[in-house]
């Protein structure tokens, strides 16, 4: 097909050029944007940070270390822990209750978390629902638990935790 | 300017189109999306939804009607409910165990909902803790809960409740 002589044939696809370019930007704005595979599984699924820093809890208590225990909290006057004792508030506030409530060793016995379920809650929380047992001389201790994990600079970390005693049948 | 007669004018501005509307396109695609006023207040507080579902919950209650007081959860076989007897599953679990730990309105007695603090987790969630009491002629109840609400297509609903009950002094 012959093109106008004053256009020329590579003017004449220039022309079009943006026409090429146009379709490009629909094509690039209709895409959702899609993030790094790691960053991804990162922002979607927090499982496998939380269950680190719910075992690294587990380790500290059941080596007599509360200090150790409460770095799985949010390290803020924010913090809340919601009980039969009403709400407790504060880092600070909820090392003096686990110090008053758990004084030694024997009343701390051995650790457990079980059953645990993480659900994200958009990529920056998370719920986690799990049970906790105390094996102890002096009687076995547990209940249920809920936890809300916040995305801090420092990790995941505790913001808010629900924890209920349970008659032990055992 | 005179315009080779194979084109004629209207098709040399014809040619040109494709660039303006790829300029169009480009201009859509660095826009961040702007979301109405509206709705950018109801992304970042969810406050004012939530407290009206709190109240119609409290107003069900009052009322004796349990089945209108569930409205306020998600209707869903993964609801949850935490507390002294473990875990119950589900929408129906849920209001199985309603009606069996307050079979009428002696043991609903009268609810208020207090010291209600709501706090966004992301744009889609939010952790509420409150107070509950129930005043009733056959003893006072009440303590503090701990809810997940999650905003789905019919709105902000619980989608998880860990409730504890506290030995009230009264």
């Amino acid at each position: 097909m012959p093109y106008p002589r004053r256009l020329g044939p590579a003017a004449a696809w220039f022309a079009f050029l943006p026409l090429l370019l146009g379709t490009g930007y629909l094509y690039v704005a209709a895409q959702p944007v899609p993030a790094a595979p790691e960053a991804q599984a990162a922002a979607t699924d927090p499982s496998s940070e939380i269950r680190t820093v719910l075992t690294a809890q587990q380790a500290a208590w059941n080596r007599g270390d509360i200090p150790a225990f409460l770095e799985g909290y949010w390290n803020s006057p924010e913090l809340t822990f919601a009980g039969s004792d009403g709400i407790v508030r504060g880092y600070d506030g909820l090392l003096e209750r686990y110090r008053k409530s758990y004084p030694d060793k024997a009343h701390m016995g051995e650790l457990e978390f079980s059953q645990l379920e993480i659900r994200p809650l958009g990529s920056d929380s998370a719920l986690v629902l799990g049970r906790w047992h105390l094996k102890r001389q002096m009687g076995d201790a547990g209940g249920v638990f809920s936890l809300v994990f916040h995305r801090l600079p420092v990790g995941w970390r505790i913001i808010h935790d629900h924890t209920s005693a349970q008659k032990l049948t055992e």
